[in-house]
């Protein structure tokens, strides 16, 4: 699956639905246009309206309140009108295909989708038979991407640690079946960060991880010596069942992320965690909740970069209407 | 029941409940009216202040994401408050008769419900309750009617056809049990489509059809001959259980349009379908997808429509308050 | 649990939590500001800007459309951008914490919960922990408080009766496991009402009930004698279940409210009903729907009343944005 679905032919942003293969100007611009939209959000008004009077459709085939959520604050900032389409009680139920729900959102005249999926590639797919004046933003699709999730992360490191140029990253979990993770090794070794590491158990870690660019670690505390930033992931309990990792308290003791095993990085490390968390299990409390933690700066610079992503890839379509106001390029 | 309940004393719409005794005026007002909408969907900022400050409350005691998703974008670019209230879950639940839950939202100060439930006449029964400042929109009642979507085929013809004068139209499928049926049939004979078949099995048309000014025909291809629209209809897998249909596969090749089936017709012929569709089963993908096919085009002109419908309905209050600016009588 | 965390440092509402401990000054407030919202629900357009820019989050742990509904309706004539967070199926069944889906929802720039629990103090729990820029409106905890019903009830009082100083308010029912009979109860006294009673079998009566300032009663004819105001409880069906009474028909026999006892209560007695009703159990149809029911303008006024709470708690941020324009101190 390549990433040039999502530009149009004069090289802009069409469609988000991965941070493989994207550029690192892309990247930047992104974060950059984030940067303007972080202070909406603090202030009284917190609204432009960049995307009034257009229908972003939240289609959710896989449930995810906290995802939803954030799209849907961020497209009613922008002043959009917002459809919430639970697909469990639609008419997938009632046997109609995926592309017949998405041909006829489309013919409502909608324009942007933001689509999540169990399956790897249903965001391409859908991508891929949308009329061009319909937009798809991939909110999650199977193991194999997330890149807003991605997008949020490298606004956050930036954030904190002001460039990209020199940093040890390491992310510890599940990689295996993380679409996060992909969508974070993409954009950290574009934006060349030096060294990315990913740690996890044999079980859990892809074969021929390090292809991607990335140092794989089974023993967190090696892995973990002289880094900056450490991501960890998510641990889906039915890993446990599947018999992937011996029990949640071997699981944490090896790789959960106390104190103890924060002190092998640098001081000033930053610990972050795409959420929900599994307190316990790969994050002590005394960690998610402590001075290095920017769980929860991550979630509010998820609602600025979806904000710019949005803004970016409907940029055409908004600039025709306000070229006077507030185009959305001058946010870029 | 009568569509009395439809018309306030001055012989206004009030309500839109059925097509049945509409008369021809009214159909072709909405019909322009929806006209006069289908650019607000093609328009960069695709909203109208109409029913700006007015709150209309789907209300669906069966679920239907497709329908509810029509009708919340309809209400939006006509700039409504929208509450979604999916009654699965809601006080009817805990014991609360329809009655009171109506009363309920009345109570609240709500302008327009629209109303889909599982028995016929459910629509009716809350419009002869609720007090005149509200109006009720029927969004599919049993067996009963379905008025928008046969409004919104009645504009696909028209749109594709220009009159409905010379036509012979083709209704395929579980007549018996479709309140889609029912809706179209009542509107092409008001509209003065002289010839309106009927095909299905047996086992799937009413007793005493013809009474409704229609032509049965139980051998598909003796009914297509000649014809400029075929409508097809949904089949409920839950017939083949209830042994009106004999197998997926026999429907198909009696009752399902296929590319040779559809030769039989006239070389311009249309095909409609109100969705989702069973592909294979009702209707073949060569069609469904083929050139002939106006399935989407239905969808767009349904935003249209039910833009159209609440507009007129709730036109009285709209004019009072924008006078000057955008009288939505203009519309009609 | 204080109603301290109500107020700021100020002694400005700052949440509202229950009505327990609540000055007669800020309730009044809280009536008197209702008022002017009444006539928006009049108007034809239904919305002031005091809210716009703002997100109020309805964060529903337990299911109930009917309040969420109300709370919608309000926070959108409020201008106010409102997100519908059924937790049911959101990240809590995932197993992250109240704690964390609070942190997360309010680190997305949100400015107020409305928070459904159905365990006592879990509005309180959400107070202590948000930062100072969020507000929370308890919408019912367990058994505890219902505070915005509570105060409805007032205000429908306030305007059938005039004031408050010579009434006899009978409250009926299931008052053990009750929150609305709470804030009733706490309002009631600290307006003043000389004669507050509380009629029930003694299995759901709090053991010193009298301590809360209400004289109880097992025989509700008695009770019911020269009363002003008869407040009916909604019967939870489970408790018939738990054995705590014998038989929906013998409750009905010396609890239900009939035209008959009703005839006990003074002439010009008013009869309420927190909704939904069991018509048969608790209530008579012929009370419910009979001349002497408020229980449909109850509904009405909590708009104005949840309306006026939002806009109080919210007041100092509404400000700020709109000096000359409509402060929210106006209203009240």
């Amino acid at each position: 699956m390549s990433g040039d679905l999502q530009f149009d032919s004069q090289g802009r942003l069409h469609h988000f639905l991965t941070t493989e293969g994207l550029d690192r100007d892309t990247i930047l611009q992104i974060l950059d246009t984030a940067e303007s939209f972080v202070s909406v959000g603090e202030r009284e008004i917190k609204k432009v309206p960049l995307l009034r009077g257009k229908t972003v459709v939240n289609l959710f085939f896989e449930s995810s309140t906290r995802t939803r959520t954030t799209f849907e604050i961020a497209a009613k900032r922008l002043s959009a009108d917002v459809i919430n389409v639970d697909t469990r009680v639609s008419s997938t139920t009632k046997g109609e295909t995926l592309l017949d729900t998405i041909r006829n959102l489309e013919a409502m005249h909608t324009d942007l989708f933001v689509v999540r999926h169990s399956r790897s590639g249903a965001a391409y797919l859908v991508a891929q038979h949308v009329p061009s004046h319909v937009r798809i933003i991939n909110a999650g699709d199977g193991s194999h991407a997330h890149p807003t999730q991605g997008m949020l992360d490298m606004f956050t490191i930036r954030r904190y640690k002001g460039s990209f140029e020199n940093l040890k990253v390491a992310i510890v979990g599940d990689i295996l079946h993380s679409r996060v993770a992909r969508s974070q090794i993409h954009a950290l070794t574009t934006l060349g960060v030096p060294e990315v590491r990913v740690i996890a158990p044999k079980t859990l870690l892809p074969t021929a991880v390090e292809r991607l660019g990335v140092h794989s670690y089974t023993d967190m505390r090696a892995g973990l010596d002289d880094i900056d930033v450490v991501i960890m992931l998510r641990l889906q309990r039915e890993r446990m069942e599947s018999a992937r990792i011996p029990s949640e308290q071997e699981y944490f003791n090896l790789y959960g992320l106390t104190t103890d095993k924060l002190r092998l990085a640098k001081k000033d490390a930053i610990v972050m965690h795409p959420g929900p968390m599994n307190r316990g299990l790969e994050i002590d409390s005394s960690v998610a909740d402590g001075p290095q933690s920017v769980i929860l700066p991550q979630v509010t610079n998820g609602i600025a970069v979806r904000m710019a992503v949005m803004a970016i890839i409907m940029g055409g379509k908004a600039q025709e209407e306000m070229p006077a106001k507030r185009p959305a390029r001058r946010h870029a």
